[in-house]
């Protein structure tokens, strides 16, 4: 059983903030914004999302930084919580 | 009886947590946005919506996961609710 | 005397929830959005409303559901209430 | 002395309610938008509008119905109350 | 010296309640949008305002009828209030 | 050490009350726009801003109405405070 | 290990209040939008933004200053904070 994203959304298991210290990033909480760590399961196929054409430019597998704001929890089997965002909604790749 | 929804809107059958847990999946309540795990009844015909042209991308029959902040309960028959979507509101469609 | 609706506006004449019941369908009250059946009396000539080209989709004497939230109650006789909506505040056709 | 009004805008003398339940409508109070009746006094020119061409479809002399919301009031003499709106905010025609 | 308003911006010079009432013009006020008659001061060159294309269609020296709730005060000399509006902001000329 | 402003930003150098009173010009406060007098030390390239073409009108060195509100103060040097705006928050350029 | 922004996003590293004196400039702090100095570590592609192209304006090592309103703190190692903005938040670039 799988999730496959609409328009620019993107299904990423977030990593926890115990394994980001082991790898060296903390991000710290924040009220407004809550950014998060994750890895990227799924990537919809873009296309014209509101009336504008969304090209979509991360791929499966890419860790990144992303904005918790508006991201919604769904959990695939026990203890095998996912988060779906819009592709605007990942501030930045993490390269090694 | 039978609704035909306009523009991009979509007729969705939800499914219960009960039924939900039994194959796997559980959706954690949110407070600002609940998603849910529903079947499709009836998708519009799209077209220009709000002065932008909207392609439906899903089908009747599928399974997805749904924003349910801005849909719009309506109970057909007794204990046959069925909830009206946007098909922007359709976050992930889940496949087996 | 009659109503012709402007734009994209169109005139429902609300079906009571009593007789609502009767034909099978209930809906049950919402805080924020209430949804309501209804007839359509008039349907506005449609075309360019907020610089956005609409089309009329929807027919006199169509029953459907529509979210009443930003309707507008006028009453042309005594006990003859009607609601002026826009189109996409109809969800839904109901067919039979 | 008359006002000329710009834009999409349009002068009204509001029918009060007394000579309104006369003529057989009346339109009951609700409390975020008021409807009432009203005659066209003036009709502005159109023309662009918010970067938006706006062409008028009411004319001078007609009954209208209107959602007195975003008007404002202007006291042109003693006792001759006028309504300025745009025209999105008339609703319907009324035809005999 | 004098000012020399940017864009679809107006200087107006705000007629009195007093004189106002002796003109035959009384304007009551509004809690929300308090309209008003001034005479205009100057008038700016229009142009791309916001990305849309705005032409000026008032003219110095026209009484008119604004709607004082997004205007800017400023006091050119002692006693010598103008107020600086937007274009959108004048509802209506007024014609003798 | 000086700043250059970015798209449609101006650097502007306040001009205190005192000196306005000075000059003839005195600007009241007002509670949630309070408008004020400054000298331009900067002008941005203009160009696209927020998908838009801005085309900058004003230049160094003039004297300006702006509207505070949307402003950020900046000290470059002890009590050498300067303010950056858009150039749609400069209300009129000041002509002696 | 760094940080690739995307679109239009920019990874800033702040310049500390204490650091910011020693140069010369001192930022203070303002309610609801806190100016701040940087230093640009890395600079988004651009490209198609929410609909509208972008160009990015700035470059790496440039120092800047920006509002810190919308930013998201991240902290790549311990004591090592950067920010990431949108170039819109980028309000100049300081020259020497």
């Amino acid at each position: 059983m799988k999730l496959k994203p609409l328009g620019d959304r993107i299904v990423l298991k977030p990593i926890e903030a115990e394994e980001t210290t082991a790898s060296g990033i903390v991000i710290p909480g924040k009220e407004k914004e809550k950014p998060q760590q994750a890895e990227i399961l799924e990537v919809g196929p873009g296309g014209v999302v509101d009336g504008k054409e969304v090209a979509m430019t991360v791929k499966k597998g890419q860790k990144v930084i992303y904005s918790k704001y508006s991201g919604t929890e769904v959990e695939l089997k026990k203890d095998e919580k996912v988060i779906i965002v819009r592709q605007s909604d990942i501030l930045a790749v993490i390269e090694k």
